[in-house]
C-alpha cells in the first residue's frame, strides 16, 4: 500500500518516482500483434492502445476484467456569481441520482462492467470563491487529493474518474487558463448550456480568478488548490495514485482532463499512463488535449461529465484487448501472411 | 416471412414499398429524451442515435439484446491481376479463423453480444475478371443476394454485415467509381497494404472495369451486378432484408459501404436505417460516406473489414441505448431543470 501523501511536495516526489510502463511486455506485445491474422495496422489505433495498455500492467497478452469508476461530486463558491444554467442544489440531487442508478454514468459503467462508486466531498461546504482569493486552503487541497488517492481500488485493471459538481467548467477553465496561457475567453465555454450572456460573465469571471490568484499561472498544483474545486482535486490524487500502481487511465472530458493537466504540468511524464477517452463538446477541450498531445478515442459531441465519455470509451479499449489478446496468430491459424 | 426477391426488378420494388420508421416511436422518445436527468443535448451524439433506432423498432424505450453479424466470403477473378498484397488462398484460410474463432470480428462480436455466422460463397467459383465484362451473371447476382437475404433472423434487433475477399477493395473501388463519378483514383486506395506500384496498378484496373461494363455507371444494381463479388451481393441483400423487417443496421467500413451504397442509389431512403459504424483508413471512405450522408461514429484507422468497425461501433449504440431507456428523468429523480 502506498501513503496518501500529505503535501503537494509529497505528491510531486511521489510522481517523479512513479515506475515506468514494463518495456518487456511492450515488446512482447508488439511481436505478438505483428503475428495476428489481419494485414498489418489494419486494427488502426486498437493496436496501439493495446500495446499501450500491455507496458502499463506488465503483461503482454492482458484483458480488461476489473474496470474501476470514480465519481466525485464538490460544489463551488462561483456559483454565487451566476456561471451555470443549473442552481447548486442540483449537485447533491445529483449525487442521489448517482446513488439510486438513475444517471448516464450508471447506465455505462454497468454496460462496462465497471464498479462505480460515488465520493461527495462536502457539498455543505462549497470552496470559496476564487474570484476573491484562493478556491481552498492547502489542507482541504490536501484532503481532497486524499480522498481520490484512497478510492484507488490497487485490484483495478482501468481506471475513470468522472465529477458533477455545478459550476465546475468555470473551475475547470480557469485551470487551463493558468496552465497554458491565453486569454480567459480562449478557455471558457457554455459548460451545461449558459446564454451569450452567461458565456460572457463566464469569460470576465476566469479571467478575474487569474487576477485574483497570482501563483496560479507558475505552479500547476497551486493552480488546482487555487482555482480547483474538491471533485478536481480529488480526480487528480485518483489519477496520482494510478499511476503509482502503474493502473492505465481513461480521461473523460474538459473538467477531468483540467485537473489531470495540473499533473502533467507539475511533474513531465505523471499522464503517461493516461489516454483520452473522448473529444468534448465544449470547445476549450480539444486544445488542452493537444497540449497535453493525447488524441481523443471519440468524439461524439458529448458534455455531461460525470465519466460518460471515459465509460464508454473503455469498451473501445476492451475491444482492443480482446482482439489483441484473444486472435490466433498467422501460424496457429495456417494462414498466409502478405508480402512484406 | 418476406420472400426473397428473384430479380433486380423486385429487390428494387420491395425497397421501393419498405416500411418507415415509426412517427409515434420517435416522437416518444424525443419527449422521454428531453426529460432524462442530463442537459438537453449534453449526450450530443448518443442522444439523435437513441430516437433514431426508437423509431426503426417502433419502441420509444428499446435496448438492444439481439445483434446479429453476418460475415460474407466471396473470391474475385480480378485477383489475377496481381491487385492485393495477399494471395487469394487467405479467403478460404480466412474463413476457416473465422470459424475456429480465431478472427478479429470473433472477439469483437463476442464482447458487443452479437450472434456471428460466416457463410462462404462459392469460394472454389471466383466471380469473372471485370476488366474483361461482368463480374456476375443475373443469376449469380441474385443467388448471391439471396444467400445474404436469408441469412437475416428476423428475430435479430441490430444487424452488421463484414465481409472477406482478396482482391474486394478493388470491386469496392470500382463500384464507387461507377455510382459517384470522378476519376479511378479518387476511389482507389491501398488496401490490405499494396505499394505504390500496386496501387498505380490497382487504380488502372478499376479504370478498365469501368471501360467493360458500360451500363454499370447508369444502373446501380448492374454496378453491383458487373463490378462487385458475391460477398458484397450477399452484403447488400441481407441489409436489404433488415430495411424490409426495419432491423436497424451498422455500416462496417469501405467495401460494406460500397456494396450498401448500390441500394441507396439505386432507390433512394433504402439506407435510412443504416448508420455508418466507423471511418476506415481507407481513403476513399470519407468521401462515400459524405455522398451517403452519413456521419462515421467511430474513426480509429481501422482498415480490416470483417465487420470489426461495425461490431466495435455497435457498443456506442448499445451505450445510447442503455442511457435512453435506463436513466431517470427529472422529476422520477427530484433533481432541478436547468434554465429553458
Amino acid at each position: 500500500m502506498t501513503d496518501t501523501p500529505e503535501t503537494q511536495a509529497a505528491l510531486r516526489e511521489m510522481l517523479d518516482r512513479a515506475p515506468e510502463p514494463d518495456a518487456d511486455a511492450i515488446a512482447a506485445a508488439r511481436a505478438r500483434n505483428g503475428q495476428l491474422t489481419k494485414p498489418p495496422g489494419a486494427l488502426g489505433r486498437l493496436e496501439e492502445l493495446a500495446i499501450w495498455y500491455a507496458g502499463w500492467r506488465a503483461d503482454p497478452r492482458p484483458r480488461i476484467a476489473k474496470p474501476q469508476a470514480l465519481v466525485f461530486a464538490g460544489n463551488h463558491g462561483v456559483v454565487a456569481r451566476g456561471v451555470s444554467a443549473f442552481p447548486a442544489e442540483v449537485t447533491v440531487q445529483m449525487v442521489a441520482n448517482f446513488e439510486a442508478g438513475g444517471a448516464a454514468i450508471n447506465q455505462l459503467c454497468k454496460a462496462a462492467g465497471a464498479d462505480l462508486s460515488v465520493h461527495a466531498i462536502d457539498l455543505d461546504r462549497p470552496t470559496a470563491d476564487f474570484t476573491q482569493g484562493p478556491a481552498m486552503s492547502e489542507a482541504d487541497l490536501m484532503e481532497a487529493i486524499a480522498i481520490g488517492w484512497e478510492a484507488v481500488d490497487p485490484g483495478a485493471d482501468l481506471l475513470i474518474t468522472g465529477e458533477m459538481g455545478i459550476g465546475n467548467t468555470t473551475s475547470a477553465a480557469a485551470i487551463a487558463h493558468a496552465l497554458f496561457g491565453g486569454t480567459a475567453g480562449d478557455w471558457t465555454g457554455r459548460g451545461t448550456g449558459v446564454d451569450d450572456a452567461g458565456l460572457a460573465l463566464k469569460t470576465t469571471v476566469v479571467a478575474e480568478a487569474l487576477v485574483a490568484n497570482p501563483t496560479a499561472a507558475s505552479d500547476p498544483l497551486e493552480a488546482l488548490r487555487c482555482l480547483g474545486g474538491r471533485e478536481l482535486a480529488a480526480m487528480a490524487g485518483a489519477i496520482a495514485h494510478a499511476r503509482v500502481l502503474r493502473i492505465p487511465v481513461v480521461l473523460d472530458g474538459f473538467i477531468c482532463t483540467a485537473a489531470a493537466a495540473t499533473l502533467d504540468r507539475a511533474v513531465p511524464g505523471a499522464l503517461d499512463h493516461a489516454v483520452a477517452g473522448h473529444l468534448s463538446a465544449e470547445h476549450a477541450h480539444a486544445p488542452m488535449l493537444a497540449a497535453l498531445g493525447k488524441t481523443p478515442i471519440l468524439s461524439l459531441d458529448m458534455r455531461l461529465g460525470e465519466g460518460t465519455g471515459a465509460a464508454l470509451a473503455i469498451q473501445i479499449l476492451k475491444g482492443a484487448l480482446v482482439c489483441h489478446s484473444g486472435m490466433a496468430s498467422f501460424a496457429e491459424a495456417g494462414v498466409a501472411a502478405g508480402q512484406p
